[in-house]
């Protein structure tokens, strides 16, 4: 049976999502637990492939297990075994030709700034103290990011050679209080690093150091931009979506692999 | 010069505010910090004494310091050289019959229970995961706590034999989001762990465990209820205040020692 699962983890303790030897992932804790609730090796494919230190509270996977009793079951025993790092949010069976990565056709991250001129300790492990920044500067560069540009010089694809072209389809920015400012930007895949060196160039703008100008010629030269990535503690994979309706999940293939998120 | 500091921290690695030998206390880091910037020891004074794990993000203090330069040198001194996990927010000069303790009017903490059925990791360090409560009934006992009353059976005093009428002005329950239910109370002081006890109490009583009958049985016999207190990560000791005019702040006596908080 296919399982589809809704995963929320803190990064910190984490060395991304992917599954590296000698190094505690994502899907290496999530793998081992079934592994310890089945009996069977099972492989676990998130959507996005989150970075060492990067948070998720709708990352999206989808593994075939032996389990055959309702899913609900399999969720308990997946949070009982797990760390308190990481839990399934939701499970079920899904049809076989679901793919959380190859189907999806958005995901969307959330990176909060911290603008307070002091640094605030009870935020320090969900956000990247900044101090002050222009929100509206920020938004304007944002609104530059919005739409299908060649991403190249803000990341690079999943295989050498492969397209750096997405779609930004949102770039907000959201005043949330006196002291923080969030950037959500939904696309339908990122580069690897795209969000937080996105990230580290809207606040550049914030502060002035950068400008307009700055933005459209790192989109028209689609060469690594002299931007330093934002740190990973403050970025959040929020959503995946996926097509409504479960006919279109075949009509992509299988050998396409956008998103090479590792943020 | 006697200083009026507003700070901010993450209790998870303090044993409380209150300075213990061998123990790592925010009160401690203060004076600690202090000493090392004006070479003379110290005495912070807290308003409120949070226990081991308890955050704060508006704790008062005061101090008297041999430092005469202008405060926000001080203030960034003291930010350069204290750990990541406090921080000064604000800092000036007040007149020396500014007391933190004495003269403060009320106090307000919040608590983060996290509502939803699944444990959600991001969340873990600053909220207690209860699972689904009913928000109503919660709303309905926390008015019952509402006002002068006798909460012996939620704490004990800071002096053995004292007082335990504390005053309670308000307590909001708050539907945040889907996941999340905060409880914010004020009242002019609080007992030893009575904030946590009254959460514990919310909660049993959210969950159908109690009714309205057993908060007013509580309230009073006077007695030690048998609740266990809610964990300290979900708590945060937001707001001190005192009296707008600086004339106000003698009239309360200095041997009058209402807060014994120790969340």
């Amino acid at each position: 049976v296919r399982y589809r699962a809704v995963l929320e983890y803190d990064g910190a303790d984490f060395r991304g999502w992917q599954r590296q030897a000698g190094r505690r992932s994502v899907q290496g804790c999530l793998e081992q637990a079934l592994l310890d609730i089945t009996g069977s090796p099972t492989t676990v494919v998130g959507a996005g492939r989150t970075d060492s230190g990067v948070h998720a509270t709708g990352q999206v996977a989808h593994f075939d297990s032996v389990f055959e009793r309702p899913a609900e079951e399999l969720a308990r025993a997946l949070n009982a075994v797990l760390a308190r790092d990481v839990s399934v949010r939701q499970l079920a069976p899904v049809v076989e030709h679901f793919h959380a990565r190859h189907v999806a056709t958005s995901r969307t991250y959330r990176y909060r700034l911290l603008v307070d001129e002091v640094r605030r300790p009870t935020e320090r492990r969900r956000s990247w103290h900044v101090g002050p920044v222009d929100p509206a500067a920020i938004a304007g560069a944002a609104m530059q990011l919005i739409g299908k540009h060649d991403f190249g010089g803000f990341g690079t694809p999943p295989l050498a050679g492969g397209s750096t072209i997405r779609e930004v389809s949102r770039y907000d920015v959201l005043l949330s209080d006196d002291s923080t400012v969030e950037l959500v930007v939904q696309a339908n895949a990122f580069l690897r690093h795209q969000v937080r060196r996105m990230t580290g160039l809207l606040v550049e703008v914030g502060r002035g150091r950068r400008g307009p100008a700055d933005v459209a010629s790192i989109l028209a030269g689609g060469v690594a931009a002299p931007v330093r990535r934002a740190p990973p503690q403050g970025l959040v994979l929020e959503k995946v979506d996926y097509p409504a309706d479960p006919a279109e999940w075949r009509t992509r293939s299988e050998s396409e692999d956008m998103d090479a998120q590792r943020e």
